[in-house]
């Protein structure tokens, strides 16, 4: 039997590392867990923005010049809402409303999202499992210097300039695990966390206390990808998050963040690392399919050492 | 205080005469009824063809060459929507899309159909009234050789090619008009009965009771346009249903039909027409807006007319 590996993962630099797997795994051996606390309703429609990313990566069809949605995307639909008053700070393609119409549907129909996402999985004909993190509502907060914000007005609308002072998942400590997903974790032979966000995109599935406490309980050995290159974030608000939070921009801040569940990271080559657990070193920028590879390498290298 | 005029109407070629009256007619001295019998849900969005069609045809965004939805279409939706699994046989554009959301969120969000299409008409800059002919759902089922349909299974999916037996309203007895229906027919100084397909579009106006009532007790003459010419239907299958119905496809027919409602009747030039009631010929064929205008024309000298 194949070795198993499971990923958590929330949005862009997530996608590209389970995308970097599953090019080099055996078909069906990989599972990915995504955060869909960043998931909101907008125009009445259920919007997954990680999950979509993910299966837009996977299925080859991610548009890479915006660095999110689809590829060949066009954008009637909003030109069109925008005609009748609606609101267009949060922009959806035409190509990509597909997918939220498709789960809006199938959700008001009482299917949970974990069945909704393996049908378009299988549909696109993608050989591995992806998971949400938990079928019930989970909801990311934002405590900013502008007051309380959800994760996409903070994200999106705010362009992430409000200082954060903390972070909250609303539902999280009752939620349940997805079918799959405590399994998953405990069954692997590595569990990786990709090189998302932790405060926003990794820490709403460690706020699911059945996930953590499988992470905390399995014998598989845990590697994470630090998300910082050269004391900097790829993309997105993490350094500046870091900073707001009165943290240190380093490697040790994030194995720290993790503590005790980690076994293993990924750093940047050039980066400094703590001594307190298992590092590898690799060119942690994700532009091209190589690179995704190389990363993905990197991680399943630090696993099989940390086994031994 | 200028004339007023009311126009009951359901899709494509009640549109065109409903724009002919804006076209010649003051400002805001029209108000449209339309049918909302053909009204369905489709991927969980509430869609209103003839109010959409009417909507865009005013707006001067209708797609001539289709003959029905929105001009400079796209459909990137359909196509994701086919590549997720999804049902194609009732084509949503991607710009037309935008109605249908943004109804289906005020929908949930308690507002009356009534009221968004207001909104919608406002919007557009629409200066004249349109309203659905109820805010209740009313649903119309065909039954047919091949059983009983849904309006649109048996217009769109299965294009019209099932026998028709009857037509039944579903929810109309009990429906109530929208607000403004009544009052728009009692105060008028004219109705017009847009050449609709009397039977399936038409008619369920006619099934409310309120609506019915109005129209036997205004004060204002009720004039209707035929949809015939030459014995046959311009377009839609008025006349193959008339024949599936036993009905003879002539304009006695048509005046029949309507009975005591109707105080003339706009027929095309050539064609004959009954004595019972005044008639006005023209050229009914609607292709260009000067077309449009002069059939619009017709009915408002007729309306005079009778008036006298």
């Amino acid at each position: 039997m194949n070795a198993r590996f499971t990923v958590l993962t929330g949005g862009v630099g997530g996608a590209k590392l389970v995308d970097g797997l599953y090019r080099i795994l055996p078909h069906n051996s990989l599972t990915a867990i995504v955060n869909t606390g960043d998931d909101f309703r907008h125009f009445g429609l259920p919007i997954s923005p990680d999950i979509d990313t993910l299966l837009y990566t996977l299925a080859g069809k991610s548009n890479q010049a915006l660095g999110w949605g689809r590829e060949g995307e066009t954008w009637n639909f909003m030109a069109a809402l925008k005609s009748l008053g609606g609101e267009d700070w949060f922009n959806l393609g035409d190509g990509d409303l597909a997918l939220h119409v498709m789960r809006g549907m199938a959700l008001t129909a009482g299917e949970p999202l974990s069945g909704i996402i393996a049908r378009f999985a299988e549909a696109w004909d993608l050989q591995l499992t992806v998971l949400p993190m938990t079928d019930d509502a989970v909801a990311t907060w934002v405590e900013t210097d502008e007051g309380l914000l959800p994760f996409q007005q903070y994200f999106v609308k705010r362009q992430c300039a409000p200082k954060v002072q903390a972070v909250r998942f609303e539902g999280a400590e009752a939620a349940v695990a997805a079918p799959g997903v405590i399994a998953a974790i405990m069954e692997s032979d590595a569990v990786f966390v990709a090189p998302s966000n932790p405060w926003l995109s990794v820490d709403p599935l460690l706020a699911i206390p059945s996930i953590r406490e499988a992470l905390e309980s399995t014998n598989a050995p845990v590697i994470a990808v630090s998300p910082l290159i050269e004391g900097k974030a790829v993309k997105g608000p993490t350094a500046k998050l870091m900073n707001e939070l009165g943290l240190e921009v380093t490697n040790h801040t994030i194995a720290a963040h993790y503590g005790e569940l980690l076994d293993g990271l990924v750093v940047h080559s050039k980066d400094e690392a703590p001594q307190s657990l298992a590092i590898a070193r690799t060119d942690t920028l994700m532009k091209s399919a190589e690179d995704r590879e190389r990363v993905a390498r990197a991680v399943l290298a630090l696993a099989k050492e940390c086994r031994k």
